[in-house]
């Protein structure tokens, strides 16, 4: 019963076996080949964006930061919400990336920014100067890291304040599908629809075995992508084998139903864990994660039976006789049998 | 009537004739000359640190931003207050500088970090890994962005917290002088003696034409800084000119006669304006500035008499009928009549 | 029949088996599995090498670049081959990763520095100083560029000159397999013993779907690594799906063995190509690439028939009558039938 | 007898005697001045270039590499002698302000390029391409590291080679005051008129205490110069005191009569050189550097007298008997009785 990570979960046997059919003679490399081009062209179709750029990359923080890079400049400042994934966890990626932009974080609860939280945080930072930097990018991640959704119109509104202070749209996007499957709109209205200029879009958190795509809606960035992506070391050599796993993950809306599958265990997991006594939900579950406060005996219970999963935030100290927050992920391959068996064993 | 800055003020005669004798025929370019080796030692006996590798740079971004890249990978977490200058006015030169490294910020009153603070940011950001990035340095201000000053023991608490964790320390003392002339105490206890292990020693803001000296207290990283220091384009070539100002601003301790000079000024300027209806000085005056609300007709009688001062922060809108939140700041040079002559005007 | 680059070529059953045996419930992320830690062992046993540090990544680029920025500060110069991949193929990525290094090429024919060369250009590029730089490492490629290898006694000369002077030496192995199959020595002696102090490991290029590893012989410098890869972008989280690609591709000696086969039909083409009128083999032929210089008929003749390949170098003009260079790259998926059917067209 | 560098001269007195000036009052920091303006305004006449962006540095690698990256991304290459001062002096600026662009160095005798030679390293250096990077500038020292000039035409053939394949042409004109005085020609033909896109403008070197101008003609680039520049640690504060260095400079042609008299000097010791026995000058003295190959008695005399100078190129052996290659530089302060003197002490 492993609830750490979706990055802890497997590959779909439908991707794998799209990657042992495209594993046939021999096609031009990086990138070049009839499978690179048919997963971008569905992409297109799927986000019915005709123009946008489309580039695949090996792990998410390579998506992210690489498309922060064709929006911040050194002296750009992202904003991005204090638990944001490229805040938190890619130990300076976006940094890197961009030869130096400045995070600046903004609070709010599980995990979303606000369009007042935005807004103050503009304030606060105030006029492009050559002081200060320029405010140049807003990074919003869908679903957050604490599992919730940004719907089309929270977008809508928050994209709509950065783009009247001409900063550009990012979507960190890891979880994209569970974001989708949990709000049932289209993947257009929930990004460029909305706002969004760039989106990193997950495969590997949702059953593939590592790919990442990244949507260009402007394409004229697109060959600076191409640059950064090289030199960045992100430029995967057979090429076809990043492609075959999005076209197979997105055929026949598998991605969907991946992620849906996901966000239902999910729910189900916390429904049974709200009935445990002592045991609080933090989080209302929008999609793949549970957030809970567990009484210590609930929580040395389910360490002693094998499960896994995080303490969250981190930095909580284990020893003590505190009721501990526990963050369980679901995936696509989470069987609901690993749920009812992972409640009965805290019960 | 000018009160904006510290940059906006001249250079003491003293060091202005210093730099008129060190033009005397030709010396060896890049630091090799006599009066650079003469001001590296007049810094190490006056700070009493017979080992310290000592370095002039022209400008106090190039001070700071090279202090913090001798401590933090690009990897690496560098704490400092919210309002710290590395983190709202050098536009991500320390990023830059070192490759990418994040600056934490810590929140506190009066620019201010207390022990308490500090800890609870450490604990937010958990242990090094991977994902989050190694805790590096902390940096602290003194004097403060507020014109506030921490004291020895206090400093001295800090680094200790830092130091436990395995952190180095950088003073920004782009205003040093001012915050020693505050405490009266000896520079070495105010930096290596209470832990501190690069200073940024400001001489511009204080009576020179330009030049910081950065004080590296444990030499072992003096090559890595000279390397860092040329391809960071601020080896000045005619060095001479840079160690001459070094040499006469701390000759009879003129430095520490101007820096008492400005925070006398600053006293004499905060207890008339208290005296005004409707004014509230927001910071205790410690040293050099003075933070003040004003009603918006003094505001607006201030910036009919053509005094210089900026709003602090710069981020109120100047339109309205609100009091407003000013900042002024004394120099070496501002006479007492600048100041008598501001009140008068006013009144 | 493709002989555009062992970039084109699939995977070897046995690894696309592997990556399906590895696909089998939760296991943990970022190289916490099983699978990855034997993969780690496997290649220390392979390389003689209980102590060094093993690591993973997806592209040749960031096994190339991470290894070097271990080695090489932003002020530090790295001597390569002037044709080595590093310069010529990864636009800037070693420069990126180092924070600005310096690659200063070297001459030679059949893309091998040699004792000699090396020499001079440590020579020519004079002591470590502010204002030059400092010379810190060595890296060579074998098998080279050119097809060609270093011998073990080769590479400790070159190794042995490098380190005299305090640079350490980082080896592009890219396509070691094929130096080794060619040469048949130890991994150990090709490697460590002869004074590499880096290797990156190509798996793509023989057989693997995309995999590097990184072993770095003194493991000091791991932890730098780890942090360096995820900043980076080249931590890939499924990492059990890079080691199980590893752990197929030592087994048995699979690497060797597609090694051997990709050398053996190189040779067996050159062989073909140097009886066919006008054709020049420009390079003897010490792994799986052939160099030629073909009359413009059979050029034409080649492209006709649909196979492919580059021009060697790519800045020929391929409008005109001159004969015309060319690269010939076999894979460990060149059938027999495809070299004879090669030389048969071209007759 | 200081002949070592031009940097080990002093300031000229009208310069300090502008400094002196300048030290008047509060003004405005960070170029906010009058005397700023000033100074950019007349760079603007002196060079016929009413819209040129016009900023002020401390170093010349600062202002090399800040304007480099202006025109190179990470990605780029730069095309430069393999003698030029970015190159062999500079410790990695250009790639560290760059982002990691790559300069590619061009042979040629007298530190020169030629048309023929920048047209075979862009064959070498081929078209644009993930793997290779883009060719993105062209950077022409002039006078160059070895004393010689390009005239009008060779500057604009070279600029046209460049501008045709969609390259920006940058000039490093740390010496550029020499090369105009050897040339006695309008500053705009030597430069903007010729197709130069980006000046750097040497002050330092030409009897100033510390000061470069960036001429960018191209007014677009001005604003992304400035947040470079602050980032980069060059935005100096007291502003006024670089610009009251131009000033001074410019006024009176003051520039050009110090560049005629170092230039002149240089031809009275070259003169002299040549008719020591056994002394060859190597090459054509065209502006203030005088480049000879001397016989070990008369190294060894020079070194006696105390003469200073250096070996040219650094690396040769001072052990030995052979001749010795010397450069020796004379500035705008060197006397004619420094010449003759050293020329009788020579002889």
């Amino acid at each position: 019963m492993n609830f750490a990570s979706d990055n802890a979960g497997g590959v779909h046997p439908r991707i794998m076996a799209a990657l042992a059919a495209a594993n046939d003679g021999h096609v031009p490399a990086y990138g070049g080949d009839r499978i690179t081009r048919a997963a971008q062209d569905l992409l297109r179709e799927v986000f019915d964006a005709p123009d946008a750029a489309v580039h695949f990359v090996p792990t998410g923080t390579a998506a992210n930061a690489l498309s922060l890079s064709l929006l911040a400049p050194g002296w750009g400042k992202v904003f991005c919400h204090q638990d944001a994934h490229i805040q938190t966890s890619e130990t300076g990626a976006p940094e890197f990336f961009t030869g130096g932009a400045k995070l600046i974080t903004v609070p709010g609860t599980g995990g979303k920014i606000t369009p007042e939280a935005l807004t103050e945080a503009l304030i606060l930072n105030g006029r492009d100067s050559v002081h200060a930097g320029q405010n140049v990018a807003l990074s919003l991640t869908n679903a957050t890291e604490w599992g919730t959704v940004y719907d089309v119109e929270e977008i809508a509104a928050l994209t709509a304040i950065a783009h009247a202070q001409g900063m550009a749209c990012h979507m960190d996007g890891a979880r994209f599908a569970n974001a989708l499957a949990s709000l049932d709109v289209a993947p257009s209205d929930l990004t460029w629809r909305a706002g969004i200029d760039i989106l990193s879009l997950g495969g590997t958190k949702n059953g593939c075995m590592g790919v990442e795509a990244v949507l260009i809606f402007d394409p004229a960035l697109s060959d600076e992508f191409e640059f950064r992506r090289k030199r960045g070391g992100a430029l995967v050599s057979k090429h076809r084998f990043l492609a075959a796993q999005v076209l197979a993950w997105l055929e026949g809306d598998l991605w969907l139903q991946m992620a849906r599958h996901a966000n239902a265990m999910a729910h189900e997991l916390a429904l049974g864990l709200s009935r445990l006594p002592g045991v609080r939900i933090n989080q209302r579950v929008e999609t793949n994660a549970v957030f809970a406060t567990v009484p210590r005996e609930v929580y040395s219970r389910a360490r002693a039976t094998g499960m896994s999963f995080h303490l969250w935030p981190h930095t909580q100290d284990e020893a003590g006789d505190e009721p501990l927050s526990i963050r369980l992920v679901c995936g696509w391959d989470t069987r609901l049998e690993d749920v009812t068996g992972a409640l009965a064993a805290l019960a």
